[in-house]
């Protein structure tokens, strides 16, 4: 099953009652409940240029090959490449804006597995999608549920950029 | 044993030969070989004030509890929190600078085990440690080596609020 955030195709809602007044994203997800085990929620793209990839680079992680495009030419990637932390960041804001719901998000204990399989270079495009693997309920907290999502980013030529297995707090569908 | 970047107090270099021309950071890093097996290298620490970590959320990960503060007073932390990606980018920084190579570092396949497990607040002071845990020679390319690398934050109350293990690439040091 998949589901699609640009509204020019079919969105299939996830079991969204008519009645809900609450925010719900593109891809029709507000609580815990809307999130389907085993479905793919498409999260949109987002271009990155040199300028960008060296800014964030400069401040947060300034190794010659994401800050320097000379030096980075004469190394390990033969040319500039964004920090996995610059990737990590755009692929969280593609998810804030089409899979974490503003209603019912109670953040993240962490990821698993972070993986960055092959460089993103100045004038990639990656699309991101968010894959529910895991759903349960908290037994501890009863108006909440712990989503595994499977995140992956893959750029304009279908090489995968990132991968990561987030796990998300999300508030439960509040009784009517 | 433990390593300290701060120069006011003894440091041990790790076998580095003082015929040595590469770059070494303060806690007497440059090539793969010097990077001890269970030796804890401290990487100083950072400070994090409200306008940083609004402007981090706002580009990035725009949930409330990261860019609004009367929002996230009403919230689930009761005020504002960094976003985890903030956190993650502030603490690569002082692993470039004092503990990753620049002389040698060739990037990161990924972390395992990303944990938020204590939210960060304006104001907050972050220290930051790096144990080696993992270390070999690759087979396929023997001018490298790979190190594992339990990455851990601490705020001024000595709260984890971050904790990690990053996989990194390292030249080994050239022969003479």
């Amino acid at each position: 099953m998949k589901y699609f955030c640009n509204s020019s195709v079919m969105l299939e809602l996830a079991g969204r009652r008519c009645c809900d007044t609450a925010d719900v994203n593109d891809n029709g997800l507000s609580y815990f409940d809307d999130y389907v085990l085993g479905a793919t929620y498409e999260c949109g793209s987002v271009s990155v240029d040199q300028a960008s990839i060296v800014a964030f680079g400069k401040e947060f992680d300034p190794q010659p090959f994401h800050v320097d495009p000379v030096a980075a030419a004469a190394g390990p990637y033969g040319g500039l490449i964004a920090s996995g932390w610059h990737t990590a960041a755009l692929v969280m804001r593609l998810l804030v804006d089409n899979y974490l719901s503003a209603e019912s998000s109670l953040g993240s204990a962490g990821l698993d597995e972070i993986r960055w399989p092959y460089p993103v270079r100045p004038g990639n495009t990656l699309r991101v999608r968010a894959t529910v693997v895991e759903s349960r309920r908290s037994l501890s907290k009863p108006d909440r549920g712990i989503i595994k999502t499977l995140v992956e980013a893959v750029n304009q030529d279908g090489r995968t950029v990132m991968r990561a297995t987030a796990i998300n707090f999300l508030r439960v569908r509040p009784a009517p």
